[in-house]
């Protein structure tokens, strides 16, 4: 219980919650390990829940009419997913699957739902999470415009190294090439070619999941000039910041 | 000052703002009239104000280092731009350029953090609109994965005919092609192949801006198979409803 507490209390959206109304929260929250391939819900299903990842990944994905797979988001430790329908749809947007095995806490959308109206602070911090989140989804769709399929893959790069704690330059990747193929919109063939292409322009090696930089400069001249923003992102800035 | 009052009652994160706080807010609104080719901001202005469009069009975009530019959006009448920075940036992340003359109302940010943080139906209201406006990106991201040039044209078209009032099969764009390739993310020669596929797969026809479908089915048969959702467009029937 008190490490369900913890867990939530590192979320964005319970960042200022006070710990009486999290502990409130934390009750009705279950936490349950999961083997990969289990599907937590599928698109279309009544939603019900909204979902932290304590550790392992969650792949999120639609399945078209004719039956092509688009994944949506790759998702690990300390992400929250569903929270965004609190208020908005009736029904899930999107299948859930675990991807590398571990455990997820659920918790009622409709919990979530009174807590907002009771809890002006709630509300306030969902809504700087959810901008926060258009404001991502907006650059990537930039990014499907101006960027090629290599400078996808280095600016993904970049944006992992971002997020180490350390100035290393090898980076382990989250998920394995295949899924980081597929977060990126890119067909297997596509991304592997796209990657050849990124190892010729800017020396970066591979070894399994190990992806090694010669020079960030390298990587951030090649990728960063279709991109509106500057390296670094400022928006991974003010993520450390807080 | 009641056009303005009436004006921001019609925007959704207003939907249920008592009169009073309305009328408040509408006392710091500015109106404006603005020529084709007017820039309200600038990509990296301090962000100080949010826009609603009386009437005429904006286009929001965004250049990169290398000098392409992505169009984010184009919006129309009745849309509401910016209010997504009210507790997130501190700068403007897009450009935003009058593309179609007409009179916008400005309104600044600091009051309306000041509203969401005293009135938490105006927070829960604008945590709804942005919720619905991040699945909204989410999906055309989909869309980018798995629609072709052509069917993401036939899907814009489904839209535009699903959000007018009457059945026509009739449809006039609400600007020029050029603007559209844009805010589709295509460059005018993509546009335009695609678009001559579309018409010969379909049936449409074009005349200016106006666009005639010989049939529904046809064309939602056409671009429908490649999206998860089904037609009619589950998030346009809602919005219709309320």
């Amino acid at each position: 219980m008190d490490d369900i507490v913890k867990t939530l209390a590192r979320i964005s959206i319970f960042k200022n919650t006070p710990p009486p109304l999290l502990q409130n929260i934390a009750k009705q929250a279950h936490a349950s390990k999961h083997k990969k391939g289990k599907v937590l819900f599928i698109h279309g299903d009544k939603a019900q829940n909204y979902y932290i990842i304590k550790n392992g990944h969650v792949k999120l994905f639609r399945e078209t009419l004719d039956g092509t797979q688009a994944t949506i988001d790759v998702l690990t430790k300390g992400d929250i997913f569903a929270h965004t329908l609190v208020l908005e749809e009736e029904t899930y947007p999107y299948s859930a699957e675990i991807v590398q095995p571990g455990t997820i806490i659920s918790l009622p959308l409709s919990d979530l739902r009174e807590a907002i109206h009771t809890h002006n602070d709630l509300a306030v911090a969902m809504l700087q999470t959810v901008a926060h989140q258009y404001h991502q989804r907006e650059r990537e769709l930039e990014h499907r415009s101006t960027q090629t399929t290599s400078q996808r893959i280095g600016c993904f790069l970049l944006r992992q190294f971002q997020n180490q704690q350390n100035d290393s330059l090898a980076i382990n990747l989250p998920y394995d090439k295949m899924l980081l193929a597929a977060r990126l919109g890119m067909q297997p063939e596509t991304f592997s070619r796209a990657l050849s292409k990124l190892k010729k322009e800017t020396g970066i090696r591979t070894e399994g999941t190990w992806i090694y930089l010669e020079t960030l400069d390298k990587l951030s001249s090649y990728a960063c000039p279709a991109c509106s923003g500057r390296f670094p992102c400022a928006d991974l800035a003010q993520k450390r910041k807080e």
